[in-house]
């Protein structure tokens, strides 16, 4: 098969997947749902801030998570421990969710009129950076552990995300981590990034993030107010 | 574009990869090098483990690196720092390499006859698994950070490696690493996968290490004499 062929049939999936992300996003407006795409690498620790966030914001909020592995349902089953829906999606060979994936499991979340929806990507820096779900903005979360350079050796994923959230900061004094030089990499390939440093072990820096949220939440409603007049 | 059509051109991708690997597997046969394809998430300590690896055995064997990553030649500089031939190859918005990269890549690096190939893939847990290069092994390298269950959340990796390198054990204390979960874990999907652990940072474990990839060294030797008769 040529090059050629094969960037057609590229352009043909993310062109499927775009048409799809835009129902996506027309069925969250509607139903007044604000979205966000929780990328990273496998092991930032996305599930477990998601499990404290959800648990910390579940009474302020109807809240639903979708969660994308290629194998397993552990990570739907720690989230539903909190008493927070949760739709697993394997994609068994698949390295991303997409967004047909997406609309199905919504489909089986109770209504989340007004709410949140978190979507909790298969752990991978390259791939899900070109697969729009539908989302309000992709979120990257990257771990202290996993060294300064990898949003300029991963830029991709830093540019298309709306906020860096730099997770297991409790760690950073036993590792070498220089948090200056991350953010400059970061800004680097992505100048608009927002970036937040939080510990999903010891809670730090999690109401900075629920503020960014409730900042975000009260912009799409405003949006709302305004589009109806 | 059906789904049945994208099966089809995936299976052209990968018909056409394995036809390229067997020819680099033929040259480095021919050539007597012995060669690993090292995988892993992005952050786990590929790259400081070929440092060290290449730096202590680069007066036992002659010794080249092949260096993946979507940007930046850090990588290669990294290794070439210690005096070892490395080629970088960016794979821009691809998400692993790939036989043809490999290939052209070897072209490039001094003859390594008798010698070792260290290819450092793109940092993904997930399409790495199905890309054959015409290595003797994948080795997959896995950090204590990363959070034991992920050997049955990306089981296509740790099926396809011949050997787990449990990195950064120094860190294991301060996190609440279980090491025989994930050695468990990772059985359950390879019962066959050897697993060591190390740490690239204070070099705990490496003499195990090498003397592991001398006895594959060893046996790549002694099946050739018998081969020649």
């Amino acid at each position: 098969m040529s090059s050629e062929r094969i960037i057609q049939v590229e352009r043909d999936i993310l062109g499927k997947n775009d048409r799809l992300a835009a129902d996506n996003r027309a069925r969250f407006r509607a139903d007044e749902v604000l979205v966000f795409n929780l990328v990273s690498s496998p092991g930032a620790g996305k599930t477990s801030l998601l499990v404290r966030a959800v648990s910390e914001l579940k009474d302020s909020f109807p809240i639903g998570v979708i969660e994308g592995d290629q194998q397993t349902s552990n990570d739907a089953e720690r989230i539903r421990a909190t008493g927070v829906a949760a739709i697993q999606v394997n994609t068994g060979k698949g390295c991303h969710l997409d967004a047909a994936m997406v609309g199905e499991a919504y489909d089986r979340l109770p209504w989340l009129n007004g709410g949140l929806l978190f979507i909790e990507n298969v752990g991978n820096l390259v791939c899900p950076a070109a697969f729009d779900l539908g989302e309000a903005c992709k979120i990257v979360v990257f771990s202290t552990t996993e060294g300064e350079d990898k949003p300029l050796k991963y830029p991709d994923m830093f540019a298309a995300s709306a906020l860096m959230l730099i997770n297991k900061i409790d760690l950073a004094p036993v590792l070498d981590f220089d948090l200056a030089r991350t953010v400059e990499y970061a800004r680097r390939v992505n100048p608009g990034i927002e970036v937040m440093t939080v510990s999903a072990r010891t809670g730090e820096g999690f109401s900075a993030f629920y503020a960014w949220i409730r900042k975000r939440w009260a912009k799409l409603k405003q949006a709302e107010r305004t589009a109806q007049g």
